[in-house]
């Protein structure tokens, strides 16, 4: 496999939307190498580990490739040539474009996912430890933009922690119920028993039927990647409102970041603000993914490249916003004496601090703060 | 509760977007009834059920509420007003607006939900059903909208059931999580134990936090709604696909249905449109509400709202694109000559049949065909 | 034409999401009484004025007409069957179902876009005394959320007015551009004249082809209400933003609206919310219609259903949204103490007062403040 | 400045999302350039050709540049202190760094048009001269998936005709009103004067406002590609129906492209689907551009960073999309003998050749078939 090919993401703006290792576990170089490696793993699959070998060692040209798709849909077309060159007739034998890439697509998802949920079960514990930490700091609740009644801010920062676990908790179920491999050949019936070994080569799951044209899987995975982003945004959301110098209640850490270019003194919140970048893209690309399933037949004429583009894409962004939110809490600074002056006196917190204690010990295994 | 008001969906067109029973259950008419036994529930939760009877007897009319709304931002002032005049003053002690609609939400999307779920299942059957009786009907297999290598009409329609009984399942799953109730009073610190004797008085679950601006639950149920849809759209796509006349393979069945009011003899496969002109309103419809993730502080300015107008619509869209597809799929007609003429002579069907069993096996309990 | 069917828009939230009226002229009875009135139309166009007044004097029941739907996917069907049987046979003649939505569809929009036009005008003409009546009051510049420089409030206003002048001068040129007749008969090569007379006699253009599967109109005019929803957001968002009682700027006037239910004292920007609740559905549906534009040969399978349901909720929400504004920017309470104080002494105001008085001057004919 | 950097459009699939020159013109690269060549012109604006020599012979290392971003927010506060260090204190001077994005969006919009639109109107040439080929050749029409009745195959090339030079026109009419320069200085009051010589210097127009937060023009060119994009997706929809071999009245010319990889002698619509891919991508993509709108105050949070990632994805797919399309239609293969066996024994073409005539007639100055 070739040296590394550019990076999809922006380069201007890459510091924003991609943020974090996520943007290179769904780069081209990314991609090529998961292909490659479930081409190895089919011929591990039918016994033929020297075959797989060589498929690792075939010297394959990505700007080559890339132009033959032009003829063909589909990269997998001028990979499985070079490989089959390269490495040996038997390479991507029983297999069609498609299970190679949907196959594939299972590896770039489990790589990115990794440090995706890692940045937000960070971020989870970093909101847990704003909740110990201010159980019994009093703070204005806002609702409507207006401020309404005190409460906690320890309580508002579980209720971020409880989001963010329970985002993770989505997406990491639909990790363990999605990652499965495909293998159905060039009409999806193909033998069984083959796509359980690749599954088992790779540890994947075995979906049963192909499902080149059944496109829940990649649909839930976005449709989870949807729910991280928003509970992200949300919590950008509220920093971005309580840094407002007229509420001052927050503000992020890094002293360094945020100097306005023209404005002195001027300090922005440049985490929450790249969070909200990130996720306020996210939600139409969902729906790009979704309507995306209506696939024709054995195969559609215009299916896994659209999910592909957009999956990578939403993964790249829902990555960058984990990565600037994790930043962002651990960073945060609470100015508890100009909540408490907001809050009034002697203020009310009803259940707060048992709220946060239960929603604390509720957390998922060994998470507590 | 005053008489039956307006149903929500379009008269002229609501036989295509609003078949069978889910319009109803998201009609003014129901939000209306689940607000007011959310009220009553509360009553009893707090140990008053003489005040519960006295708020499910109270007269509230619909249009006088709606009038009030516009001075509140919610329907619920009025109601609750109307309550303590009308039942006593302890009525919605307790409880905010959003308390009473985020727990009414539930039992409108758990009544809804059930018919929806069903037709969804009965696709589901009847899919195995033809998966079972064309077990080893040759059929075309078709990919890019290209005849591509012979398969068994039997996988075919197994493939639909298995997409239909996971998007079943994915909508099941997500019922049996977040159907809670939502009960954290002004500002979201009320008492856990009120909280949990309403979740105990509606069959709801009990969330432990109130998800006032943490809208993970509305979410979750948009994307599985969303990903019914999916699968509806795609089972409905091959349809009008293998309905026209120069492939001729499938008919829908009503022949009194689909005539052209302008050209004779034409018979349009009028229950699979109606199924696109549903699910392709979806997707956009799922990224409303997860773009509304982002809620301000303790609760966002324009959010429960725009949740109930945009879920009441997804729920009826995913419902009547159900009800379609049921009925497309119960009254299926197959031409298995011509399917047998276009796959050829000696068509080889790969493991289709050991495809077929395994995947009628696998099906959910007790739904083998 | 029988009586008022029910309308289109969810009563408990209809204040809110169906403001003005907009909401009445996008009703089930606005549609049916367009449909009926260019049947009308066509009557004259064919030299039978007898016919039309018999068309437009028919009985024909909304609910009846609905069932049909059902068979047919279209109401034109069971429309035209009964003014062929009340009326006379030439009733229809020479026109397929869509030829008469499509034409129905620009009466039901011009007419939408009448009151949500005066609106959006009469917001820009509030905004334009706002920006006269403050052109030198000082107020902080804000960027990112963060005050940044002092400016004029003058000057934000201005920005106001030109942002709402500017959307209503995009959907006039669309309204004055797109306005026109479909009659291309059941295949769409039917008599030119016959589509110029329609076009005379309704005082729509003539588009020469028939646009049945070809969907620029409905998707420019989408466009142009989610510009137009665009803009009124980001008004409002500002008015949110400045309603912060901890930056106290700016009050909605209306002092017997906005009280919370549950939160003494507290008074929520009622309109300025209710227009978020609004503009933020629009994008969305926006895309249901650009998607929709892929519309099967000579008419697609699930087209001008999608735009119906979909154009008219635009429509609605955007009317809505604009008769929110107005009532908004009308009454608008403006703290120029306040302001003041916070833009510090000797505010430098830079061009603020020339780029008032020019913006003023750039206004539409007769529109200067 | 430094050599190319990585572009944006990702390698493997490039071929089908990125196709023709609109990539590279949305590149990182041409996005550093345009904004080096707004500070050149600003310099120029104030009297000081020098300094814009300077600036332009600067030195800039994108990556570099990028880094900084996670600090500002904006690569534009990296490149000016570079400027400024390099060329003199004076560059920048009058300027945020939002103006010099802004102006610069406009210049690569500009550029990335010009072949985009080049694309578009030569595939309206290649329909045009298909309609006048075919004018009087009988083809069966189709609607809703189902033959209705026969037609010229010239009246549908007409219509395609059309459908493409009207969407052409659109975005043409939005370039003529939209290219302005944006240069309001740090909070939007910056004087009238240098932002009419900026617009001179550059030759675009002089909006009169800053529209820092004023988003109509962005939303307007994002409609028109979406627009744009609708119709090539509708013309591409249609070359993939009748290019299924069961109907098979057309096929694409080039017979080395398209070969299925695993099924021999299967030709792909190759060109056709990769329109599909990319059209079916734009329409959330505007949606995203719309919901952007919503930007607060003087300048908003999350603006123009999701305007210029979204926007050049937008560009960079209706380019692709026109590339694809004037291949499609340039080189279609039409079975005019197969078309009139569909079409039946004396086929009643209706008004066609007279349509078909007055379209070609009606087409935009000097571009008849």
């Amino acid at each position: 496999v070739s040296d590394e090919p550019p990076r999809v993401a922006p380069g201007l703006l890459a510091p924003l939307f991609a943020r974090g290792p996520v943007g290179e576990l769904v780069s081209e170089a990314a991609w090529l190498r998961a292909l490659v490696e479930v081409e190895a793993a089919l011929a591990r699959a039918i016994g033929n580990p020297d075959l797989a070998d060589a498929i690792l060692a075939a010297d394959i040209d990505l700007a080559e490739i890339a132009q033959e798709t032009a003829q063909t849909l589909s990269p997998l077309v001028g990979i499985a040539r070079r490989l089959r060159e390269q490495a040996g007739p038997a390479a991507h034998a029983g297999a069609t474009s498609q299970d190679i890439v949907d196959t594939a697509t299972m590896l770039v998802v489990r790589r990115a996912c990794a440090p995706l949920l890692a940045d937000v079960r960070a971020a989870a514990d970093a909101a847990a430890r704003l909740a110990r930490r201010h159980r019994d700091d009093a703070t204005m609740g806002r609702t409507l933009l207006q401020p309404a009644l005190p409460t906690s801010f320890g309580l508002r920062a579980a209720r971020w922690m409880s989001g963010l676990d329970d985002a993770a908790a989505w997406l990491q179920s639909v990790l363990e119920q999605d990652l499965v491999v495909d293998l159905g050949g060039p009409i999806g019936h193909g033998d069984p028993a083959l796509a359980a070994a690749l599954a088992r080569e790779l540890d994947l799951g075995d979906p049963g039927l192909s499902w080149h044209s059944l496109r829940l899987r990649p649909a839930r995975l976005a449709c989870a990647l949807g729910g991280v982003s928003g509970i992200l945004g949300k919590v950008a959301r509220d920093v971005t409102l309580l840094a407002q110098p007229e509420i001052g209640e927050l503000s992020e850490g890094d002293a360094s970041r945020g100097r306005s270019g023209s404005v002195l003194g001027k300090n922005n919140p440049v985490a929450a603000i790249s969070v909200l970048m990130c996720t306020r893209r996210a939600p139409p690309l969902v729906a790009t993914v979704l309507a995306a399933m209506e696939q024709e037949l054995e195969r559609g004429a215009a299916g896994w490249q659209i999910e592909w583009a957009t999956g990578s894409e939403l993964l790249s962004l829902t990555g960058s916003a984990a990565a600037w939110a994790r930043d962002m809490l651990e960073h945060l600074q609470v100015d508890t004496a100009r909540m408490a002056r907001a809050a009034g006196e002697r203020p009310d917190l009803g259940w707060s601090g048992v709220l946060v204690d239960r929603a604390i010990a509720a957390r998922p295994a060994g998470r507590a703060a």
